[in-house]
């Protein structure tokens, strides 16, 4: 298929803005004059340098990151981070984890390896379809910091408020980062993989405020030190410097649709022309609870494995991509990231009407 | 600059095939009448899974990898490698480390925080210029394993020989895969970032004997598993697509230049000729002891700080780019990986034949 005949609603990895993708074809064999690919360079070089401190200074601009705060730029996702967070902040103690879906959970299990967990709310009991309240969370006074998962991709649901707590706010906003202003200075830290709002697999962000690194126990990996990281600038060893690269090459297109608030304005509003469909539909089902559902993430599923099946494949065969559920849950899934234009969000709502005309009588 | 008039000598990340970079450039947009890139692609995608099952059997192919072994697609780079090693494969017990260089000498401080290192040789005595025979070292019987680095990119040395121990081998060949032919079956693990003779950074290749998995450490991170990478094939989580898919192409090219034998056949004869000048220089003095001597990184100085750098600037003028030494040793160096075309290796050689002209009369 040509790409102009494509919309791709995988999960992660994502589409990318098609500016940037452009920028990068252009400049791979040889960037700025350098006679030298991006890929190629040393990460010590001045063009390099100049590349990562420019992306460091988008990112923090664009999500007004506060001195008190560093911007990290590190490697192996949000599943190594799932690790980093308890081995740098945890001390042994305990940690408040709020399981609200696939990947906080494991983020949960993979704490207690290190510390002790107090559950500070589960949606399991309804299957991951919705978030807690805040006067839900059962909150542990002694917890050195209160994990949670913003945006759940595989669930479809969204925390539609910050969580009040004493204890420092660790959040993985892998898949709703830079759609929407966020309040960096009430988080301690921030992590997200870049795969889905941001840039290529391969690079994790995470932003965190300064005062709460040099606490890692003493087995902590060399990597894996957040105040090593901090002081190295990210590069104690060589950074994956082409993710880097990308993500800068995102955020120049970023701003020129506003920036966060550009995209928050009409993040609800992609969304809401799904959801739309599905609630006046008598074919589909939504998955998330109204009061929890994500913009970034639509589930749904028409009941029938076999009719949700059929529907991506036709689907497909239209240039709608990746519109299976996860694995885990089946149904079906339509991730509406950053670079999702509405063109190809109203094309998908389109098949959805003409899906249930052919298949629901 | 143009990138024909450009030669990179950088000691990583560094220069890629030329017909590897045109073929993502046409690509980078539309991969295989996808209608995406593959940056945007799921990795759980039939197009993403036959990148990565190719990948994966093209090394397997280059490098001849018995079934025994199993090869890993990691991030983090060595460096986390440097804790993977030891939090896996020590049991708490004793490791054998030959140090001879500096990341030989990080992996060794490393593993001390997860058992007892045990020196088998060193060559700090004369500033790592060599690597110690095989009769001077000094093996623990109880050794886990014998960790070694058989290239020392900083210091420009090569062990000419590979270790007879009792206890399995790990080796970090960053610096040198892909460019000589291995005997993988003696190697209990091998480990190589990619950004020298594969890839861009962003990727570490492990081989591993599958019988050595299993004994990690109960804390040891889920990212850091050897056994829970072989059980998921390295997509526990997202792998870092690109970069794999950029191997790929490498491995392609490396095929056509008659795979790592063809490699063999004329790394040292590039080196040789960079190695004859300074042989035969009252200007340049080698860094490496003869018989040490890397065939890829080719280190050598002045014995003037000011004409090192001199010639680093006068070099770069002329698109000999990346000559300088590493910052922790000054000097120079010469990059001579894979994708160094001899074209580039005679231009360097003239160029320091000027160069000793015009400065010692």
């Amino acid at each position: 298929m040509k790409r102009e005949e494509v919309f791709n609603f995988s999960a992660g990895p994502s589409v990318l803005p098609q500016e940037a993708l452009e920028r990068a074809a252009e400049e791979i064999l040889n960037y700025n004059g350098s006679g030298m690919s991006v890929m190629e360079m040393s990460h010590r070089s001045a063009f390099f340098q100049e590349i990562f401190d420019s992306t460091k200074a988008k990112l923090k601009a664009a999500l007004n990151v506060p001195d008190t705060h560093e911007i990290l730029f590190l490697q192996g996702g949000a599943s190594a981070q799932f690790s980093m967070v308890p081995l740098n902040l945890m001390e042994g103690g305990t940690a408040d984890y709020a399981v609200t879906g696939n990947f906080s959970n494991i983020a949960c299990k993979e704490a207690k390896k290190y510390g002790t967990v107090h559950i500070a709310a589960s949606s399991q009991d309804d299957n991951f379809s919705y978030i807690p309240a805040q006067d839900q969370l059962d909150l542990a006074p002694e917890a050195k910091y209160f994990y949670y998962c913003s945006n759940n991709t595989i669930y479809g649901t969204a925390w539609p408020y910050v969580p009040e707590t004493k204890a420092p706010l660790v959040c993985d906003m892998s898949s709703e980062i830079l759609s929407k202003p966020v309040d960096v200075s009430r988080y301690g830290l921030i992590l997200a993989g870049a795969q889905k709002n941001m840039a290529p697999a391969g690079v994790t962000v995470v932003i965190i405020d300064k005062s709460l690194a040099g606490r890692e126990v003493p087995y902590t990996p060399l990597m894996m030190s957040y105040k090593t990281m901090i002081e190295k600038d990210s590069m104690y060893n060589t950074p994956p410097c082409w993710c880097i690269y990308m993500l800068g090459l995102t955020l120049d297109w970023l701003e020129k649709q506003g920036g966060v608030t550009g995209m928050e304005a009409i993040k609800h509003e992609k969304a809401a022309v799904i959801y739309d469909i599905i609630d006046n539909s008598r074919l589909y089902k939504p998955c998330a609870r109204p009061d929890s559902r994500s913009d970034m993430n639509v589930t749904f599923r028409t009941g029938d494995a076999d009719l949700d099946a059929a529907f991506a494949k036709e689907a497909q065969a239209r240039g709608l991509m990746n519109l299976k559920g996860h694995r885990s849950v089946g149904g079906l899934r339509a991730s509406l990231y950053n670079a999702q234009p509405m063109e190809g969000v109203k094309a998908l709502a389109a098949f959805m009407k003409e899906f249930e005309v052919k298949h629901h009588v």
